[in-house]
């Protein structure tokens, strides 16, 4: 059953396509300084190659070839991506494997067509111009002293349809000299078993050559197809870090690396990088400025979050009863979700992680409990809030200080005539003996409440100038209530230090909106004291 | 190469549980109303069994199984879960045994520990009493006359461990009468090669047994560990229909049905079912109020979107060349990415049924594409708002009539206080030439204007007072600008003849809404227009 020991130490070359392949994602779009960015998170994490465009097509690709530091990379070798010269002229006659020249990298990735129908349907030449093609491209850029990756498109559709003549075409790479032969899976439409045959088959006949593998997510079978591919012979895998890709995406690579250096021995990355790759996740989707997926595998937030009370409970006794690695081997880690199926056990854990003193049968920890019960009861839900959760833990204990009153907000939406509006908020507050009251305007209510709350406020409370809203999530509850249903608001708040999230409910999108409100900033505030209270030991 | 004519016709039975496992999901959580509404989403695509919750452990799921009709459902069977009886108890004593019962369902899915470490280290009992456990509690469901379902928890973890003990767990659950083995890879580690063999040891020895599979997603091969697992033998595949489900998530149904059923031949739903799939994802992520991942396989809103200028060349010439299956199989949609043909034939066949006179070379034709590609870049979305749709059509047409001016109007919303809320709007209005002022009070600002726009509109279309709000959405857009995103809402109106939904979209929630508010009016003044139009042949 365990295969593990068989690859003890086999290495595996990572190939990254993030930049190339993974710009070509619904709403990814990088700009050279973007681009920069994710090629030294890259290098950091140990990817073997970046793939980082084709400056045949795109101006913006060209540019970043020429401004990036090559001296800068402490590991991994930059690669220029092309395809192959068009039928029926030289390629030193070819402008796009010109540009490919220009972009300078030691590397180039260079595709061609494998499957019959694509040759003679799509790009209608003859399958002997193909193969042509594909010969004189490679020996072209090997003349030029390059590494040349090959990249077989359609490679296991094309297999499936005419395997002679897909393997010929790698082949006129193989001889001319190509340095690996990937077989890409570009529809991303097989499942492991093919995969799995087709890379044994043709591992079988390039003996003497490194094969790699390019997989989709058409199947969402992209991970196990690269696992597959490598058990059946594969050295060289290609995909991106967070899956990023046309369509459904390309290979995953921080799981598939994870998958095959923890679970079967293989050695991908140096062993220390392991724990990079949650922190490498969180870099990478900031500068791509996608949200990173919390299911992701491995580097996602809820990838160790536990929820039913029974998972929790068996968690504390044994990690490995509901954990399939340690978090901390990726550099992630466990969290204790609150929900009605959570038990006590778990509320407990979260109030002692902010009152140590309290134990399961302190009276403090029955009220917090009753608290969250009514409270969840009433549509809150403390899950995502813990900075929401903690303000309710500090008031039971009596520890939760005012730092202002309301003496009262009004907010206005005017619509005059058909098209202007204008959202705007009054607030006036009292600190200590003194009271102000200020208004702004703002795209909606609630902006026009925020802005009025931090503009007011940060009279008595410069501290709060650092603060801003990273997110604002309205949920309906019941909404076969229609207008007059409750609504939850979740608002996520960032300074330099980080981020929390406050939650609010009430029938009126704005009342729940202030509760959040209010807390973002009663939390800030609160952290502020704590760490002034330690550095003074007060 | 092609196994798939050996499956042809198998038949292989879809347990859903979104509404249990997927409620364990971070940031998951179902109301009543949600689950009723997810049960109908699931009997519609054709699930076999749909668990619901676990009674036992949760009032809001009684609360459920009081309340569902279980005549309504066309297809599926509801399931009830819970665990099998306590140690060292009767199950008829065991208080999570009876409440199952309580939830009055055809079948009862039970889980027993079939990993030994987990019986020792975590339960904290004797591995014979575990066998005593789970045989006890098929036994005591059997004898009320219940269909059973056994999850065989971490099957494989404690296959790999102590198969003896693994296979020992199973066969008391069989030998107790147990209707359905099933095999769960509970911590989702393990990789496709594992669960096969393990399935196909499994299903040899339990040969009279029919035998499932249940995975989790955290080595990302959820998918592809069913689809092995499937092919080795199981015929029952547990999942939830969008992959929710705790830390990483469960085996996605909406991926796993296609490949296995288009892909491989065997038969999971009724063929037409599948050009049901993606309506059904948005419905069901539109519920759970959860962005439906783009990139998801089959139903994802960029599973046919192609942004390579040598893609969209090629998929125009023939599909195959970057579609692994037709869209319209699985009722999804090709789109080119910042293109002008983007949708252009499904726009087109939503025309012709609101205008069957035109054809796809008419000017209003284009200017309809136009504007919806114009409103969709704004964040519009017409999937859901068929009546917003046919407004902005018969708009183009010259067929839209306005119903009556607005003047202005106000939303005031009050905190004089630490806790009296008040919300009120002022609406002022002309029909003909006659000018009416009126205001209204409600739970929140939008409460409050629908009201008022009713009350004024009444006076002058007595038609309208039957109409009501049934259904009230917000998602927010772009939520990394927080406070300041545009957000878009969705509202179902109703009166005795249906339902009809409209759509808004604004940096202010308010004027989102009242977008909304004016288009469900406009619609219904339309349609009654049209029926005494056909009435009278006017």
């Amino acid at each position: 059953m365990d295969l593990t020991d068989r690859h003890i130490g086999k290495n595996i070359e990572v190939f990254d396509s993030t930049l190339r392949d993974g710009a070509q994602g619904e709403g990814i779009t990088f700009s050279v300084e973007d681009k920069l960015n994710i090629v030294k998170a890259l290098d950091y994490v140990g990817a073997d190659y970046i793939e980082a465009g084709n400056p045949g097509s795109n101006p913006k690709d060209l540019e970043f070839f020429k401004e990036i530091d090559l001296g800068s990379l402490r590991h991994a070798k930059l690669v220029a991506f092309g395809s192959t010269r068009r039928k029926d002229i030289k390629a030193e006659d070819d402008e796009n494997c010109l540009s490919l020249l220009s972009a300078e990298t030691e590397a180039v990735a260079v595709f061609g067509k494998t499957w019959d129908m694509h040759v003679t349907d799509i790009i209608k030449t003859s399958l002997d111009e193909n193969l042509n093609m594909i010969s004189d491209t490679v020996a072209f850029f090997k003349s030029r002293g390059k590494e040349v990756i090959f990249d077989a498109e359609h490679y296991f559709d094309g297999y499936k349809r005419n395997p002679e003549y897909a393997v010929k075409a790698l082949m006129a790479a193989a001889e001319a000299g190509a340095d690996r032969l990937v077989l890409c899976e570009t529809n991303g439409g097989c499942l492991p078993f093919e995969v799995a045959e087709i890379t044994a088959e043709t591992c079988d006949i390039f003996k003497d050559s490194i094969i790699g593998i390019h997989c989709h997510n058409d199947s969402g079978c992209a991970v196990a197809n690269t696992v597959a591919a490598v058990q059946a012979g594969a050295e060289h895998v290609q995909g991106t870090y967070l899956g990023y890709g046309e369509r459904c995406g390309n290979a995953n690579l921080s799981t598939i690396i994870p998958n095959l250096q923890i679970k079967l021995g293989y050695n991908c990355v140096p062993e220390k990088n392991l724990e990079r790759f949650t922190r490498t996740a969180r870099w990478i989707s900031e500068v791509a400025n996608q949200p990173l997926y919390r299911g992701m595998p491995y580097v996602g937030g809820s990838a160790f979050s536990h929820k039913a009370g029974m998972h929790i409970d068996a968690v504390t006794k044994e990690s490995s009863s509901f954990e399939h690695v340690a978090p901390g081997s990726v550099g992630n880690e466990r969290r204790f979700l609150m929900s009605e199926v959570a038990g006590r056990g778990t509320v407990l854990k979260k109030i002692q992680k902010i009152a140590p003193v309290l134990t399961k049968d302190s009276a403090e920890t029955s009220e917090i409990c009753k608290r969250v019960k009514q409270l969840e009861y009433e549509g809150y839900s403390f899950e995502a809030a813990e900075a929401s959760f903690e303000l309710l833990v500090k008031e039971v204990l009596g520890e939760k200080k005012k730092y202002f009153d309301l003496n009262y907000f009004k907010t206005t939406v005017d619509q005059p005539n058909g098209n202007n509006f204008s959202s705007s908020a009054i607030i006036k507050i009292t600190v200590g003996d003194r009271t102000e009251i200020t208004a702004a305007e703002g795209d909606g209510p609630v902006h026009a409440l925020d802005g009025a709350l931090r503009r007011v406020l940060e009279g008595f409370y410069p501290e709060l100038s650092g603060v801003h809203l990273t997110d604002y999530k309205v949920r309906v509850l019941e909404p076969q209530k229609a207008t007059g249903a409750k609504v939850r608001v979740l608002l996520e708040s960032s300074d330099e230090s980080g981020s929390w999230t406050t939650v609010g409910v009430s029938t009126d999108v704005i009342d729940a909106s202030w509760i959040a409100l209010v807390e973002s900033v009663e939390y800030k505030l609160m952290k502020e004291e704590e760490k002034i209270n330690q550095e003074t030991g007060g």
